[in-house]
């Protein structure tokens, strides 16, 4: 493999030293970038996009042609797991993700694989290789998967939700049930995140979208419980570099220092907490990812400047943030608008490095 | 007016000791119950259900013949204010509310009139004194209005939204231009309460339902400081007694303190805080209102009962606390359930005022 050039990212998440702050946009390849839209159109589909490592690695790497990203990352969708665990993924034109099969009973959940990565995941890692390869030591590779009460989520109600009831009510009415289904999930993710590792990713990241649906007690019991035990069983460590870990529950605002005993080096936050009270709340436990409101990038330059110098200021001097969105980008998204944002953030966090 | 039978919800706002655990159900007039669905049927559509006073009332009373419900709630909606404001709400089957005329610019916020609650939103006031006719003296009503922010997103928007992206992006480019707007329905709002007072509401609550979804910078400038201002210029005593004001910023649990310093009464929780901690938060200062996740009530009696007592005994021993859940009932709860709940919480809740 080649030599890292710009290490930044990895650093940030490690604490160490830093020249500026490192910068990259969730969902970064998407569909504000009309060469995004110009692959997805050729692939036909989401999913062909999504497992064609070719076309998966072409739309990975189109924001970092654009912008001075510090990061990349893989290219590829949080249902991947279940789809492989037989669920049968599939989207429908202007609806949300569904499943064919979901899981609702006891002998579906009995029944549940734990998919082999190299095998019927094979598409994800041969991407993660390509991607790598493509990028020639650029910046680092960021591999993902979601979290197991979010991939449950999806896979009990069959799709998208607004309350989560089906999952919920399992969880109510048969805990036992849904721990079961929760730990099959977990030792799937455990073994596609560690696949990526050795593929080439390095670092991972935990996308908790509907974590925050919880109330503190049942967050703790079905989705942190279940992402601490992941992060203890990852390789942590590859080609001689700590392979960092990166735990995001988007509306986790209040539960920070659970999170920051997970294990994890890193935080993701969403925009409804202050970074500089999230960092006097978690110390020197773990670095901070985020935090600006995504909505910020429809204003215009002078406000874009002026909220990443705030949320720069706010987190102050000293390593351990790397500076991102709240959650992902929206497909309004003026890409002249990320790049006033990614030059800002290298530009004024200088003085906070020196 | 009758003298109050069961003033345990009001005692229990001001902290005042009370025998058991008051309990009401937001949206608890609603479509989960078949009367109601009864009733919608014969208005023909939502708006002449609102519109209509006797037709108010009596979805208004029905829960309370079901259940064993501590309060009231007038039965309208948050958009009334808006509409009386000449934006033209309407109601698209399938769909949310929307604005026929949505405000966009200087002039459209200039020419924004500041409804005579007595004249466009006189309806509203004839529901509330026929409803306090009917009720005669069992239970108090409660009066409500959305907050400056929340009524402020539908009305640029043009109605419900996913991020705010057009309201959001009004209060980055021109500041002024949106308190400008705010300060017009905070203006607004104030009146249409105190004439809902006037009419006969015994306490207030003011919904914040998209407060959550801003920064924390944000939300003190754009929502609460004029949920303060409101709660400033409020009548607080009518017929001899106090008038408590309740405020519930949905995904507000990062903020409770600086609720608590608004001025109110109490405090609506979601279900992502415990209510022990927001307790320890607020001290003295303010009575809370909450917590349980609705999803509860798809779950079977045991669970409902084993939630509420977790909660009752969450909060503790002492007045200060009005049973509800985090948010609305939805249309799919069995009304066997909200029975459950409601009996639970006065059982249960005996042994925390001895």
């Amino acid at each position: 493999m080649s030599e890292l050039k710009n290490d930044r990212f990895l650093r940030a998440l490690l604490k160490q030293p830093v020249d500026r702050t490192p910068i990259w946009i969730m969902r970064q390849a998407g569909r504000y970038l009309p060469e995004y839209r110009a692959t997805r159109e050729k692939a036909g589909d989401f999913m062909t996009l999504c497992s064609t490592p070719d076309l998966a690695c072409e739309v990975t790497l189109q924001p970092l042609d654009r912008f001075d990203l510090d990061a990349a990352i893989l290219f590829s969708d949080i249902l991947t797991v279940p789809d492989a665990m037989g669920l049968g993924l599939y989207f429908e034109e202007g609806e949300g993700p569904k499943f064919e099969r979901p899981v609702r009973t006891e002998k579906d959940i009995k029944n549940l694989p734990i998919p082999d990565p190299e095998d019927e995941l094979g598409y994800v890692m041969d991407a993660v290789r390509t991607i790598r390869r493509e990028l020639n030591g650029s910046v680092p590779l960021i591999g993902f998967s979601g979290s197991p009460w979010t991939l449950a989520t999806y896979m009990v109600e069959g799709g998208s939700s607004k309350t989560f009831s089906k999952t919920k009510t399992m969880a109510f009415e048969d805990p036992k049930l849904a721990h079961l289904l929760l730990s099959k999930i977990a030792e799937s993710v455990v073994s596609y995140l560690n696949a990526q590792v050795a593929a080439g990713a390095q670092a991972l990241m935990i996308f908790d979208t509907w974590g925050g649906s919880l109330s503190p007690a049942m967050y703790r019991e079905f989705s942190l419980n279940y992402m601490s035990d992941i992060v203890s069983k990852l390789q942590r460590e590859n080609e001689g570099r700590k392979v960092p870990v990166i735990l995001f529950t988007k509306g986790g605002g209040q539960w920070l220092t659970d999170i920051a005993d997970s294990g994890c080096d890193a935080l993701g936050l969403d925009w409804t907490t202050d970074i500089a009270s999230a960092r006097a709340q978690v110390g020197d436990r773990v670095a901070l990812q985020g935090n600006m409101d995504p909505t910020t990038l429809c204003a215009s330059p002078e406000v874009i400047r002026s909220e990443a110098e705030k949320i720069l200021k706010s987190f102050g001097s000293g390593s351990g943030h790397v500076f991102n969105l709240g959650h992902g980008i929206t497909p309004e998204i003026n890409p002249e608008n990320v790049k006033v944002l990614v030059d800002s953030v290298h530009e004024f966090s200088e003085q906070y490095h020196k």
